[in-house]
């Protein structure tokens, strides 16, 4: 199969914001929702859209908490996302590489 | 700026298919369209959309010729094309490779 059949490529995590997302999580492993927002620089509706897909295909987790009286949300890369991140980083990092 | 800015990232390229086709013709410098629809794996009518597209923003140049009097589609990558796919390449690669 070439390398070039991108249209294999997982299509919740390769949407822009998603795959920002995904990236950030991948080398935190959890972060607050306000934490994300800034890293990935999107709007509170664009991020919480983009978190629900992942969300849906469990890639990630949701949960509230209280920190200091105050409530948080903290997202967190389900194994089941951390594993689907690696397919897409094999068959992107190849498909940049170059050469054929 | 954070690199997970993935808002950034040209959304000419990033489409799964043209992302394909940019990377083999990075790659290759010029290519018929037959060999680039069997290393693609789209359809015809798929394949023409996207180069489509491309072409409307001058990363590729589509030039018909005759081959053993049989017409011949060749798409090469431009200078703006290369140009453009480097610094997504750039992006994309310090996205991918982890850490803050």
């Amino acid at each position: 199969m070439s390398k070039y059949v991108t249209n294999e490529l997982d299509a919740i995590i390769h949407g822009k914001i998603r795959l920002g997302i995904m990236a950030y999580l991948s080398s935190v492993g959890s972060a607050s929702f306000v934490d994300l927002r800034e890293k990935i620089q999107s709007s509170d509706g664009n991020l919480s859209a983009n978190l629900s897909k992942l969300e849906r295909v469990k890639y990630i987790k949701i949960n509230k908490k209280f920190a200091d009286k105050k409530p948080m949300t903290i997202i967190s890369l389900t194994k089941r996302g951390r594993n689907a991140w690696i397919e897409y980083l094999s068959k992107m990092q190849a498909l940049l590489a170059g050469g054929d």
